[in-house]
């Protein structure tokens, strides 16, 4: 059995941040995961909702700046943030580009040397992580919910679309729904995943959802002043695609709000009644 | 008139989150600050709470982590975060240690070389600050209230025992209120006071509120894991002077919890509620 390091755990709204490590089988090394236990896991297991973080962050940034403990709290969701890939890997070009390798995991299995021994953050998030939480903390993970933001959000569609039945919810904020569209995808995938663009597809929420769509309304936020709005996001791509399939989509889009956790923040409470009520917490 | 630069402004719960530099008459050189507008301040002046910081802190630290705008957003409070020091002052030893110099300005005015040029945050967040935000701000500056949290509860009390009537209401997260009587204080106070004693009281919230009262409940909020409890924070030692003194406090212990943020998220809605009841909103 997997052993789990506790970095830190402290007191937060009645229950426990906590911040993690592990030896992860599906990235080859260590990972890092924040989680938050609400007050009621202290006498039984609750359902968890993941945050998946975007381009640029880790484990400590949903943590630090959504703002999600106190109405997790309230609702008794456990959350998880993991990091958004594996980190001191050591890859010719890992680092030092924003937009590709550490903390730009897209959230794929890469199949390309040398991303592929360690980029596995698909097989990480939707199996290796809830596996370990059922054993390590009272996480019920039945009741598993998914929301993200950016390339997190990208993530957490992907992630819902392509294994149905295993979250019972899924929102985003401000998500990547068309990777193989926008010039963030077209620069990672390839490099992850070789230019076969059938496989590219496997982690492209507009392609998924036209082919199988998701057993809920998905909940998606958008700033209207968001920089990348334009070019990386085309949110009205992910509600045409949804249209065709025949996906329920509840998308809302905010005038003012850029692509900053001050938007995120200003509507966390929203995405976790989201979660809660298909969670059975509401 | 002085001028405010804008360095950002974001849309946060229906309000704007800005961050702001002017030219400061009292530390002698730029400072910065941050300001969250409500949504009501779009049509009214409205009433202002400050949140002073503690050591180590910028104005992004409690902006960032304290979770202030949802609540302040619904009650229609302006909330000000000021930095903690000046910057970038180049005198010797204003850099390099946590607890003294740069990030640690003890909200006092500093009567010692060279500090007494630029260190005078006494006056930069009693004076300057207010008849600034006034011309530049929808602010009622005649309804204010003050909070912080360790070094900045300190400035807090003091500011609000030391200015009657300027403030309507004060509160604190595990602040530092004997800096005579521990090593923060004793270390900080001569180097920015001299040696003598009685210059030190000024800026000692025990010592103050023996002299006199602040005209209404002083809320205080310590978590009894905090690290720096017995040796940094004694709030035992102002429970002793307010009852000495006649003060009215509400001093509520918290088991489990530290002296992080994680802390201050959990109980920033009882603060705020405090200080909207006295600044007539709620």
């Amino acid at each position: 059995m997997a052993a789990i390091e506790t970095i830190t755990e402290q007191r937060c709204h009645g229950g426990v941040q906590g911040f993690y490590r592990h030896e992860s089988e599906s990235c080859g090394g260590p990972m890092r995961f924040a989680l938050y236990q609400p007050p009621q896991a202290a006498r039984e297991v609750c359902p968890v909702l993941y945050f998946l973080a975007g381009l640029t962050c880790t484990e400590e940034t949903a943590t630090i700046k959504a703002g999600a403990q106190r109405l997790a709290a309230e609702l008794g969701l456990i959350l998880v943030m993991p990091d958004t890939s594996p980190r001191q890997t050591g890859f010719d070009g890992a680092t030092g580009d924003w937009e590709f390798g550490e903390g730009a995991g897209f959230y794929v299995d890469a199949t390309e040397a040398p991303w592929s021994s360690r980029f596995r953050m698909h097989s990480y998030v939707a199996s290796e992580l809830p596996a370990l939480l059922g054993r390590h903390f009272p996480v019920d993970v039945e009741r598993s919910g998914i929301t993200g933001h950016s390339m997190g959000g990208h993530g957490a569609l992907t992630l819902a679309l392509r294994h149905p039945g295993q979250y019972r919810s899924v929102s985003a904020f401000a998500p990547i729904v068309a990777p193989t569209h926008v010039p963030w995808g077209q620069k990672a995938l390839p490099r992850y995943l070789g230019e076969d663009k059938a496989t590219w597809a496997e982690y492209d929420a507009c392609e998924l959802v036209r082919r199988r769509t998701f057993d809920g309304t998905i909940l998606i936020d958008q700033g209207e002043s968001d920089t990348f709005l334009a070019t990386q996001l085309k949110p009205e791509l992910f509600d045409q695609a949804c249209a065709e399939g025949g996906q329920s989509l509840l998308l809302r889009r905010h005038a003012g709000y850029d692509h900053s956790y001050y938007f995120i923040n200003s509507f966390i409470d929203d995405h976790l009644r989201h979660h809660a009520q298909a969670l059975g917490r509401l």
